[in-house]
């Protein structure tokens, strides 16, 4: 099997993913999508960039959009226990050969910017400034009511790869892919931190790239107004995958496309996975519940499109397995 | 049993309730309570009127706060079928000895004003303007998302006689409250025209006043959110009773106080009730479960005050039976 | 426009659609998927006919299955308001020139048998035995906890014509669908008795057949349970559109095939249509949101396959319009 | 302020609470309660244990009810991260001069059995037997569907001393209630280890007890299902306080008695607090949305009722703070 045990004390201690940041091109546009369509809260504006949250969230954003010639993403962010965690961080990417700087970022302090062996661009830091706690201002709830960020989904060109180096930094895998291969070989994995299903998963795919970022609602009601209201206000042609289960995570779900076509997930409903004695769960490629419980299989479009990073290159995947696929 | 049996072929079609109109003291905090808190939709103002409808509604209104010195109801308003059947109304009451008039009222154009045996303040007419369906506009949703007018719920001093007017005029009873004497006698009553648990509700009591309104919700989780949100937007105190089922009508409901104290029910999940030979449910009044099928008594304020209607005289209630009520 | 004033008084009183009985070949098989999956309860069985209803219904029964050599649909069942509408049907439907009995059919004592001008089998009867109220025995509902019949679907060949039927009988449209021919002609059409969207439903194909049957949920997560509960124990497979919103009709729905093929759709959430004023709704047959007001088409079995009735001959619809269809 | 800081290096890692064992003096109506009426799934049965879990739950069990006597609960299940740290928690509670030993406990293996400061009776262990993963098997689900266990929250004499002890231990303080003193004093606190609200609470009060034990639920609708359940077969009076929601936790809750009194709370809808900057919520005793975010007081029974531990003496508290309780 091709997921390797658990490291229980890992290098340097990272609690969750926290942040991403979305290249815009229209930045009316992706207000409008993500604050007055999908609910968030707006933590800060400065002149080219806009910081948001979830009701749930005292972590002043889990969301950037920043005003952008193209349509990329740039790092994604987690947050460290402490600031020797941030230390031992740097030492241990700058022994890994992997460059390393530690610039100051408005909001979070000092930051290490980095990246993994696959050249996806990461940023760890331990300590951001917060923001007013508005799970009680439940008359500012709108759109899904989304609570916080979930996770991070990345096309990866090596699964493998890409799981043994997080498997490394800590994290647990609780579910994943493989081929039906003699040797079966890892298509996607769930990996997690916070004691979900997970904080990044990989898919197997032309990358690295950002497949999506998921965001957690508090039950399938909210993403079903989110269905109605989008449908409704113009962003029917954003709607691109679900509502549905997933198999893998067990969670209600819902892709939507933002106006530069960063995939944003809506999710709720896994589980806790905090035991370290919780065995991974493996499928098969080939089970179409894998996907969704219920068996409508995703669009190709949900298969082939990501946002890039910023400046990275991209190589296709070595594994040429193919998913069932919605014609 | 002093339930009769229901008229099958009234004198005149009544369709359903159809909107009351509430004096309200304070226009600026009763539009901030109904629009802002509650989510009701505004169909139009004029200089002293401010009239709302539910997403569903396509009648121009079925609420109306119009700006007074005291806080009382005004007339209760029904649909009829036709304007032949308006015209057959104004006859049965006439034909009754209780006074009609035919005024032209806005939205709604030829209108029988009357009342009732105990004087309860009536209109009645066959067409209202429209308004645009939002029903699909739920971005427009806001609230507890109320979806129509249910109800009416009214004290009479001798439900007995209420219940014995409304059903000639083809009101059928679904529910019922009866004292344990040997020979018991009516405490409440739930009487319907739509086809569901009530058009119009008759409690034991000081009266005619009216109790409450009722307005539809497409579920609890509509409910819940706004205890959510009165909670924490100071309307604290403006929660009276709820949320919780009621053993009668099986609707989960929460009871609220506008800021004139004029009461709303929000309620949802009865049951279809056209079969004409569907038998009334009888409760005792000794049975908590009537109320609250979870079993919570409903507090002192909820059996004692409701709105005056403007001018009208009341009158105590011969029977003296005591309900359950929370200490 | 192809729609027709409703009548608002009506040769004879009836008060909705009441039971359908299938025919089905393995009556374990069947009784597994109504009862112990879909959740409804047994009113009672005899040799060869299980008797099922929905938890609120006090009528005897709302869906019949009984063993047969092929799966096939019999009569609809409508329910008068009285037996004095029981003996107007009879003549009208005699002067109709269509084939009248009067047989004693269990449970619902004297019926008239007949059919519509297209060959439909239908059943018409005033008075129900009843079974006990088990609305508010909650630890006895199971599966999608299904409340009560809601609706029946039929193909017919010619839509104008059952619209121009039904509406004679006093049945009221609420939407319906039409194409975009300069001369736009009806490809599909709801109409209703009881107060809601549609007692029955019409669209356009080879008929008459039953489409399906419509039972109604209290809320969107009873249907979204059904689709964890289908999925994952064996019936994935019966699972042939949905979960999603109609456009049509507003509703929360999921279309559901019985080990027969017989087709059972689970149906919430649509809105009041008891006002005689009210305007119906037109869509267009190009308009994807009509179908589903979240994009998805719905497969091509949906479209081509439905429940034959006993005996009956088949036509194929003169109108050759094509609907969305996925692929 | 009474709250100190966390300890973000325990000597020991204890991953969650995981499991209680409650005496029961009538096994079968124990089981009809938990198994029948909540819907938790049985993981084995012994002469005198029953075993249970909640649907996700791979863990063997979390609930253990065993024949008894008297109406008691035995040890706190914690889980540990390893083996060594079995050993490091055996060191540290011997060098705190508490008694320890460790017996083999079927289906957890090697445990240490110790008690807190106050005599509360602990028991911590590193691995369980696995039971099957019921989580996607839907048709299974019944009652409350029953997630998971999700905290424990006990009496004790000494709010302070337990939460130093607790907090020496690694657990972390989400919120808080204090007197209004000038020298605030701390009347109930909330800590964690597994990342959200609590795995542990202490309340001031005779102890130490145990107060009740919380499992988690999908969402609220779940919790009102059982409120209609339980409020119709026959366990009305074991619903002792809600369906509503916590101000502190922001929990939607209900709390219900088994048949020997030992309380159980279906809980859902707090938050996540992996994050180690989290500032801990404080709440003022006064303050009424501090227990129920919708104002309604808890009975008296709530304040003054719960389990002892078998052979643990009890202490009066010395704060005699009072808390708003129902009339």
């Amino acid at each position: 099997m091709p997921i390797r045990k658990p490291v229980l004390n890992p290098p340097f201690n990272i609690i969750r993913v926290s942040h991403v940041e979305f290249g815009v091109r229209d930045f009316a546009a992706a207000r409008a999508f993500y604050v007055d369509c999908l609910g968030l809260l707006v933590s800060g504006q400065t002149g080219d960039a806009l910081y948001l949250r979830g009701v749930e969230e005292r972590n002043h954003h889990s969301i950037v959009l920043r005003k952008d010639t193209g349509s990329q993403a740039h790092a994604l962010g987690f947050k460290l226990a402490s600031e020797e965690d941030l230390d031992r961080a740097g030492f241990w990417f700058a022994r890994a050969g992997l460059p390393t700087s530690f610039p100051e970022v408005p909001y979070q302090g000092r930051t290490l910017r980095t990246q993994d062996t696959l050249g996806m661009p990461l940023e760890f830091y331990f300590r951001m400034d917060s923001s007013e706690r508005m799970l009680q201002k439940y008359a500012a709830h709108r759109g899904a009511r989304i609570q916080r960020i979930d996770h991070v989904n990345c096309f990866t060109p090596d699964v493998q790869a890409s799981h043994d180096f997080y498997r490394d930094l800590g994290f647990r895998t609780t579910e994943y892919t493989e081929t039906e291969d003699p040797q079966p070989r890892l298509w996607a994995v769930w990996m997690h931190r916070k004691g979900n299903v997970h904080d990044i998963a990989f898919t197997n795919g032309r990358g690295p790239r950002l497949h999506h970022i998921g965001v957690w609602t508090a039950g399938p009601l909210d993403i079903l107004h989110l269905c109605d209201v989008m449908a409704t206000s113009g962003y029917l042609s954003n709607m691109e995958r679900g509502p549905g289960r997933h198999g893998i995570s067990n969670a209600f779900f819902l892709y939507v496309r933002d106006p530069d076509g960063h995939r944003v997930e809506l999710f709720t409903s896994d589980y806790l996975t905090v035991d370290p004695d919780l065995e991974p769960i493996g499928w098969s490629l080939r089970d179409p519940q894998r996907q969704t419980l219920w068996g409508q299989p995703a669009p190709k479009s949900w298969f082939e499109e990501g946002s890039p990073f910023a400046g990275v290159a991209l190589r296709e995947p070595a594994l040429e397995a193919q998913p069932i696929v919605a014609r």
